[in-house]
């Protein structure tokens, strides 16, 4: 969709430095743009592209408009705007409403009549879909499930029984939503499968990456508040708790009844064992492994970089023999008094 | 299902204090609990919930039974005691017989006339499904697989050839077992493909977690042992064998042909690298990572728990640069002699 | 399918020794071998099963014959060259030509006429489909997408939009390719998801494992190079770029705008974070994480190798402790001066 320059400063809340009237339709890295290319600097280490981008205009904050070759949109949060301007420039695909012949929609399911239900979905009973919201192809909704308006289940999503998601919730592909928990009992015999009775409840603004799954509470629910953002191939074991508007990175992995907190962050292949409790505005690095309880807002990691293997084996040969260095010193301790 | 606490005290062995007339129809935990409730006790992390339950009655050992404020079930098992009662009062989802008509059955296929084959659930040449066993919607069962009595295949399972699967068994949504295996050979062009030719045989009484993979067997086939309990996400590589009742949290990989014996524990995130043996009753802590083979029952770990960056990277730091410690203990002994 | 030695000698460069007209018709292990069977030895750790194997000849190196039981086909690379024997004798399965009634395919999506597309394949708009190219059950393939010839989507894979595949290429079940690049933007109000507008470039020759996801760029393309081989669960983000002949094992992870270089091998657990610069050549063991530019070909690690527990948590206190050994030798210098 074709936009002025003047109409994105004015809808979007930038200073604008040239010519209102250039119409820009799609967006563009700095170093792929065209002259009809939006894009944006958000990092310094893309300022090198900014001298030659041949983009029609770029989204930056006001420091680095004087090093740019063409107009500037100026905001202080470029990338946040960028997502903005995006998502006007090359709105979302549209779709028909409707249920296509090819799906099966349980009799006692209730379809909103803005929603779309793709060919091979499948909506099991007493299940409801909300206004707006697109069932995939594939997708399997199993019973007693609401699925809030403005929803995307974009394709062979599977969501097991039990579980309510809020209001503008994307759901990418392969997404499993409220399968048993991993509850077992152990007896001489061998392992007895606890039943898993809880749901899930997803609320408003959610986002859960290609893969992640989440299982129902075995007796409660499984709660993910407000716009919590979740990556690829993420798990969250039954009764966790993820606070409003954390962001879980790719792969990580989080143990029964654990309770983060608001505002975190984790970094990829991170995670918690079960039963610890995070409080708010926690970061995990990469790897980073919680065992315990975190209270104190901050940073936490337990993992190392990778480095050529003879450097990193002499060390954690190294590391092995620290006993016995420690009996060293303690030897000559002793031996100066 | 409403059951009385004397049936159910002499069904699953429990000794009752309190009203045998007394009525419970659902399950829950102590502080969701309603006075139609059967809870339990099997943690002394929830004792103080125990208090202020209004549970009409709580599964639990002899020695709490004295603190419980309502009608007590004693067993010596209180959690496999309560998943065996929560699967009598909370029945699994009944289903009808038959092949829904937007299933695609081969007519070499033998689908057992108690089971049921659920919409868009594609079942392949020469294909055996078992009596009582439910194949859910989206599941694709490939050519020359035989599923058992009595198991569930939830949704978008896929199966791809040569699979036996034994009875008893539950594959939540996602699963993909028999895919092939990574087999490749290098030569100065590139990889070669290997093919994968073995297959799966799966147990009775296993329970695969959402979106698990189990590759085929490059020649000989990767077997899964009886009981064996697997959560999301587990990898489990060519030629692997997991011995009976073993237990493998969310993440866990395992590389090609490890052999892992009876009634180990894998925490998430943990594993074994390709080729290693490993005996009965071992336990790997979460992220912990086998990489040659084990002899002796006992748990294994190779995981740091995150603390704060600042004082990680300290660590890290000294860690680097212990051969300079190392030099200097040298020195000083050297000087002291 | 059967074959005399002679022709398999003769068609793949070995030298024979034994009788050429002896017929093999299936491939096996050593020891599961018959006497229609042929093995290969490529490893030492499997020299003790030759002696006593059933097969009717075995593929291995000229120095390994001499201790060959039966007929040898003599290879400098027994297993590559097993690799190609295998797929001669074992061949794919074969599919007939065509669209399947069930399948969903636009109107405006080209399918080769030697194409088969499977019984819930959705095909969507704009895509086009190569010759010889299976398409199976419950695959999704979503707009403006074009599937090069002689593909293999074995099931259930999803392909979201704007991506390319090469030629040859095997998808197993369960993949997701193009699905959305993990891109927020932090503001007052909480994250605002970034549109993710580019595509997926995946070359020639490539495998991709079971619930593999390879996100779409976020504005240029992610890349995936010819003959690029992937293993199980591999979390591939946006704007990646992996190298020709790269092979990446179950369970890595690689954040955005990873670049990597040709022919690298990732053991199973490992990754990278975002924006790192990997060249050719280089290996990553099991769980390690590159964190920084990788300039210099060779191995490179960051984990530990699992090991009792009561062993490890010693020299885990001890690094705990490493400061305080520090400040000891410190103060043993100082006193000796």
């Amino acid at each position: 969709m074709a936009i002025s320059l003047g109409e994105l400063a004015t809808q979007f809340g930038c200073e604008l430095i040239g010519d209102a009237d250039v119409l820009v339709d799609n967006v563009a890295s700095l170093n792929n743009a065209n002259s009809s290319s939006l894009s944006f600097l958000a990092s310094p280490a893309f300022k090198d592209q900014l001298a030659s981008t041949a983009a029609a205009a770029v989204i930056l904050c006001a420091d680095d408009a004087e090093n740019s070759p063409t107009a500037s949109l100026i905001n202080e949060n470029p990338y946040a705007c960028f997502a903005r301007v995006s998502s006007a420039i090359v709105p979302a695909r549209s779709f028909d409403p409707g249920i296509h012949p090819a799906a099966h929609v349980s009799s006692t399911a209730t379809i909103a009549t803005s929603a779309h239900v793709a060919a091979n979905a499948v909506i099991d009973d007493g299940t409801t879909i909300g206004e707006n919201t697109y069932i995939g192809p594939g997708c399997v909704i199993g019973p007693d499930c609401q699925i809030g308006d403005d929803c995307q289940l974009i394709a062979n999503v599977t969501v097991v029984r039990q579980v309510t998601v809020g209001v503008r919730c994307i759901v990418h592909p392969g997404v499993v939503i409220g399968c048993d928990g991993f509850g077992n009992a152990m007896t001489a015999e061998g392992w007895v499968k606890v039943p898993q009775t809880g749901g899930v409840r997803v609320g408003d603004d959610v986002e859960i990456g290609a893969h992640s799954t989440i299982d129902c509470g075995a007796l409660d629910d499984t709660v993910i508040e407000d716009g919590v953002k979740i990556d690829n191939l993420v798990h969250i074991a039954h009764n966790c708790r993820v606070g409003a508007h954390t962001a879980i990175a790719a792969q990580c992995g989080f143990g029964g009844s654990v309770v983060i907190g608001q505002r975190c962050m984790f970094a990829g292949h991170s995670g918690a064992v079960g039963h610890v409790t995070i409080c708010d505005d926690v970061i995990v690095s990469a790897q980073g492994m919680i065992t315990k309880d975190i209270k104190e807002p901050g940073v936490y990691a337990s993992s190392f970089a990778a480095e050529p293997v003879h450097d990193w084996n002499r060390k954690v040969a190294r590391f092995s023999r620290l006993e016995s260095l420690v009996e060293r010193v303690g030897k000559l301790e002793k031996h100066g008094k």
